[in-house]
């Protein structure tokens, strides 16, 4: 059990003075995010602990301070821990941040269950849980109903965090000690943790980012110009926003780095799998083709079955998402795409503004 | 003086049936913009007029149907005239789109008010009016405070829009008339043309831009990573659309194409002169050594030194813009630019959903 109750401790803790009890905060899986993650909040002056379920790397990186597999060219701060004991890892602890893949978020949430007391649980999973499309928070309420949670997201690369490049992340919770904590735990000089209550809103631009990064490639293959990835780039925003809005988000969000800013920098990685399959796809190939020659899928693929099927249910109009799909699965042209740009069924820029009907 | 009255001409006809009197559209200025606007309109079957100033430029574009100067590698549209009488230009017609550059574009609209009845004056002109700050729509309803107005704004490279590559852009107007009408004078298959009402909101984004074209110029040379080119943008964001809030706009108007669609295309543009002169400052050249290098000056120069002035007027906190002010002007180090996104000033993503105080 822990000693002090999570919200007293919160607040408790002014911002300014960094020499009162150190937050313990633990990283729930070793990829290279939450490595990085893991090493922001160390070097922040957290307890902090890095769970990983291999053993044998967990001692591996406790005795080198090398994450030899999804980080190997970065020095790890030496007050970093590496536990593979989830009990230990997660008991007594103020900040569980969680960076399990979605096909498995919910039973590491399962597995911790016993040892939550007044721990915040925080997911910084990007992604929708196949079949039931639940998002991150909502497996934290179903698994974990007394928790204070939140969600953090944004576009972060882990190598670039680890060399100390300047970047920025958003914390999104209805608490705002959950919020104060991880601002707390994570916010440096060179990263930048800004803060929003707009849960949904936060983990929806993660999620469908990488539908649309599948586009931008399959439009690069037809050597669009700026004029057309410029609206790309925006029809994805107007169709994320609306889709978002349908479950309960604020549109204004999109504005932010967890909307616009993870789909810019999404959107111009060229050497991402969602933008790759989408090239492939460009050039004519079928999505068999494609994922054998990168020798893997893609996330954007799944978000797209998924996210179409939702937003049939919903009533939401997603031209873009739609498109991808007859491309991919139902032997559309890929010039399908340009076309679902220019469709003439919404003409208002934005819709929030000025609503279709009186355009 | 036209016959037929400006607004009943546009209630009267419908969208769907090509076949009625076609709208007499004049472009004031033969740029390389103007002019893919005016062939896009005699593309779309409207009776236009491309104004010029210089005779013998008019003359040859209408024997040759090129316009060597600014797009020399594009055949224009048979059906497009033009001339360098400004009466014959704007008399008698439905829509005046000006395309005229800040510093003249009062004195063309003093020049056209003689001859203006019932037409409807659009500014296509991306700036602010040196001295007396103000944006081209003001100037419209200072000079011609009768007509119906409205702009239009949007990522719309010229030589890509003559080419046929798919492009957006918006129109914004109070007047659904004056809406209507521009989209059916533009509106194509290649050329989408989106309706806000958000005036204000919609030239400001084409405004604003070219200042976060300097500082992802100047990031540039700083070799930054994706996490910081997005952070950047996010905030350029965040400080563009909390500039236009003060003067009445709408925040989400920044969603669409005028807003992030056009600073995306301007930001992941290294060829254009805003982005050079930035990397060039980023380098660490004066400013005078960067325009030397360049031949010629950027207009986000010019933007950064009166947005600055009007945003210390106005109370509005814009960092990006403050900081690239003391770089230039005041002998900063340019990475400043980085520790301005740092500051830890402001700590919503989005203010319009989370206010700064409830952070």
């Amino acid at each position: 059990m822990t000693e002090i109750n999570f919200s007293d401790f919160v607040n408790a803790m002014p911002t300014e003075d960094k020499n009162t009890v150190a937050l313990r905060v633990t990283v729930l899986g070793g990829g290279s995010f939450g490595t990085a993650i893991a090493n922001t909040a160390a070097r922040n002056g957290c307890d902090t602990t890095l769970w990983i379920r291999d053993a044998k790397t967990a001692q591996e990186i406790n005795e080198k301070h090398v994450n030899t597999r999804y980080l190997p060219d970065f020095k790890l701060d030496k007050n970093l821990k590496v536990s593979s004991d989830i009990e230990q890892a997660v008991r007594d602890k103020d900040l569980i941040l969680v960076t399990i893949p979605s096909h498995s978020f919910r039973s590491v949430l399962q597995k911790i269950k016993p040892f939550i007391t007044a721990q915040a649980v925080i997911s910084l999973t990007k992604g929708i849980e196949v079949d039931s499309f639940k998002f991150m928070s909502e497996i934290i309420r179903e698994e974990l109903p007394q928790v204070p949670y939140g969600v953090l997201s944004g576009p972060n690369l882990a190598k670039e965090i680890v060399a100390g490049m300047p970047a920025g992340t958003v914390v999104a919770s209805h608490s705002e000690r959950v919020r104060f904590a991880v601002q707390k735990a994570l916010h440096s000089a060179l990263f930048r943790v800004f803060a929003s209550d707009d849960v949904h809103g936060v983990e929806l631009g993660g999620a469908l980012k990488n539908i649309y990064a599948v586009a931008m490639g399959m439009a690069a293959a037809h050597k669009v110009g700026e004029n057309t990835r410029s609206m790309i780039l925006t029809r994805a925003l107007a169709e994320m926003s609306r889709f978002a809005v349908k479950l309960g988000a604020n549109p204004l969000t999109f504005l932010g780095l967890s909307g616009v800013g993870d789909l810019f920098a999404t959107c111009t990685s060229p050497l991402s799998r969602n933008y790759q399959i989408g090239f492939a796809l460009g050039q004519g190939k079928t999505l068999e083709q494609a994922i054998k020659d990168l020798g893997q899928t893609a996330e954007g693929i799944n978000t797209i079955i998924q996210v179409r099927k939702r937003a049939i249910e919903l009533d939401v109009y997603m031209p873009i998402t739609n498109a991808l799909y007859e491309v991919i699965f139902e032997h559309a042209p890929p010039l399908n795409i340009a076309l679902s740009l220019m469709k003439n069924g919404h003409r208002s820029d934005v819709e929030f503004v000025l609503p279709h009907r009186d355009v």
